[in-house]
């Protein structure tokens, strides 16, 4: 088999075989198949696609070129739940600590975050003392024993997606369909779960634009996901709007605890009782009408707040940050973006949101950047909310007195203040 | 300037800018753009065309890219012929010494070849002790002193065409039109021509397989010519079969004297009559008619064949190969491959006689190969002919008795023998 030839057909369009799949990816995993030819092989990829066989060949191919914890040893029904990645995405730290106080096992490996904010890991690493980076023993007693585990993914997992996406990144192929769903699928298969629920963001401030890119994720995934042998939902959230009040990881944190308190948005505590709900019912705990109450009486008897502060003692953190939010690193700086004009905010840009973020600290450029735990946005105005001149739009934190300027007129030109009331669905489609 | 700005760009089909074109193309060479991103964006070229623009910005980028003699010490209107390459192609031999006879100057750079057969380079070495790397000061004192020198291209000409093609050849990106066109045309403008004929070859054992394509090639190189400021055309000719009757290093230079000698396969030497009078007609030298009337004169006086003993003679090799051929490598095996039925030849497949060649030794896999200058075929039945079953279709020449079978199973299958008798124009067409 030739690495060329294979280039060939697929920049012909022709179907690739299951074996040619495996070549390619144990070849870039290896270093035998040099890498200016995996990038014109992604190219071509990029330009032809690939059909729901190839992808799901190569999905497979990304999941088995690593190594992973033997999850047999967990005992119970493991359940995940997977984002796209959207602004201000904190729903993990909400929705896990709920199914797992309802007796699903949760054992998460996660990744960090390259963009706006951090991923989850690095949001829990705003909590301090807390140990992303537990062996494969420890992983496992804290899931069997507290049922949730929360780990950065180990350099082992899923080799070939990191090669991939290192070169897809500098190469303009990373919005490809079937190199997006590999690398998600191929990364999550590894924890084989028993359930997993895909929240794919779509809108300004997500990786898909629109309804009929993020319902073709979507559905590739579920399919991916069943051939698996699992049970698979997706559900297509609106990322127009960024998720909750809150951008930069301790500042999501905290907000997640609030929302495990009773206190959270009402937007964010919705969209974490539904995930919980879809993942619930999967799993066999009744119908969807019945999990979401039980989702809601978790947070309103306390036992998912329980659950989380159970997990950042497993894990070594300071769980008295819960009840004292002064325990997080705190910003040297806070500045109030106020608006110009009185009306409604018709249309906020999650993207630009999200980039301000960025600018103030609270994300990375390069995979190398320090992350400034305390830095970020607490959103005051939201889309349909209405709003006075000199209102408080939105407040900045940062330790970097100089970006405080750039990501104000960042945040005023993504807040679009007009006279319509605008209010728009959570939940845009539920698929498989 | 960004590289991953430019493959994007181009990916989504937008047209580059020069400053663009010349970052890819510096980068490239100095090595500050790393392959895996050249290779992607020739692969987004590949998918997403080039503009006429772009393209000359591109050649133009290529042919800046190094060092190369500095002609303007050349005396007197300096010619070249650039063939795409086809089975067999030894018009250079003829064509150059011919219009180096009637007082125009040929200082000629060309490569060696990859594939079925050697290039001009590699013909030329088959004569012991020919020398094909002068330095400048010799190449430049030989063409003022007699008209004509040929010799291998240095290391410094274009070196980007070297990195494009190398990562072109594996990669799938060898036959896109503006990547094709820019890597001829950068190469062939470095020689600072003021004539320059193209021998666009199309047909089974040429690059561009069919008409329209061979059209669109030889457009593209006559405009990125002549907005260089040269006189440039083009003639596209038909290569669905091999030119003349040999194939292999040794074998096409013998052709190539018996052709200057006046002895030489009828449709070989009025191909090299065609191509030596366009270039007279636009160096000049009277009307194309009255032009084929002195090239045909060149051949007849015998002024051609003494130009290119001249030539031999001042690069060092041994001249008196022109009077006793067995003064030329031999080959320790000749085999006779004989017809199976009697009939007309309809259809001579050339590539695969180009394949049969490499077989026997002729040419080269990869750059480092080794050439057996006395390998090759010498083809006794072609397109048109009369044929009576146990005649002599070719003769294969080796020195690796192992090859003789393959190389005879490939010649009988590239062999159509049928009822019609077909026969073929030349030249398809001139374009410029």
């Amino acid at each position: 088999m030739r690495t060329f030839d294979i280039i060939k057909r697929k920049r012909d369009g022709l179907e690739l075989g299951k074996e040619e799949i495996d070549f390619i990816i144990s070849g870039a995993v290896s270093g035998t198949i040099p890498d200016y030819q995996i990038t014109a092989f992604l190219m071509a990829v990029y330009f032809k696609g690939m059909s729901a066989r190839e992808v799901r060949d190569l999905t497979f191919a990304i999941r088995d070129s690593g190594v992973h914890p033997d999850f047999s040893k967990v005992e119970g029904l493991r359940v995940d739940k997977h984002s796209t990645g959207g602004v201000g995405d904190k729903t993990s730290l909400v929705v896990c600590p709920i199914v797992a106080s309802l007796g699903l096992k949760v054992a998460k490996m996660s990744g960090r975050g390259l963009g706006h904010t951090g991923g989850t890991i690095d949001k829990l690493l705003s909590i301090p003392g807390f140990n992303v980076d537990l062996n494969e023993e420890d992983f496992i007693e804290i899931v069997n024993r507290t049922g949730i585990a929360i780990v950065g993914q180990s350099k082992g997992l899923a080799p070939a997606d990191k090669v991939l996406y290192a070169l897809r990144d500098v190469t303009a192929t990373i919005d490809s369909l079937p190199l997006i769903v590999s690398s998600i699928m191929g990364k999550k298969l590894c924890a084989d779960d028993d359930v997993i629920v895909l929240d794919v963001k779509c809108g300004s401030g997500a990786f898909m634009k629109n309804i009929e890119q993020a319902e073709e994720l979507a559905t590739a995934m579920v399919q991916i996901g069943q051939s698996a042998g699992k049970k698979v939902r997706a559900l297509i959230t609106n990322m127009e709007v960024p998720l909750g009040q809150t951008i930069g990881n301790a500042l999501e944190v905290k907000e997640a605890i609030d929302t495990l308190k009773g206190n959270g948005p009402r937007d964010f505590e919705e969209i974490c009782l539904v995930l919980a709900s879809h993942i619930l019912e999967l799993a066999g705990k009744g119908s969807y009408e019945s999990c979401y109450d039980m989702a809601k009486e978790s947070i309103s008897s306390g036992k998912a707040l329980d659950k989380f502060r159970e997990m950042i003692v497993a894990q070594g953190g300071k769980a008295e940050v819960i009840d004292n939010f002064n325990l997080f690193p705190q910003a040297q700086y806070c500045y109030e973006v106020r608006a110009d004009k009185s009306g409604y905010v018709e249309k906020i840009d999650s993207e630009a949101y999200g980039l301000a973020s960025l600018t103030l600290g609270a994300g990375r450029n390069v995979q190398e950047d320090e992350i400034d735990y305390s830095a970020g946005i607490v959103i005051h105005k939201k889309s349909g909310d209405k709003i006075e001149q000199n209102d408080v739009i939105a407040s900045l934190y940062t330790s970097n007195e100089s970006a405080l300027s750039r990501a104000e007129s960042i945040v005023k030109n993504a807040t679009i203040i007009g006279e319509k009331q605008i209010n728009q669905p959570l939940v845009l489609k539920v698929i498989g």
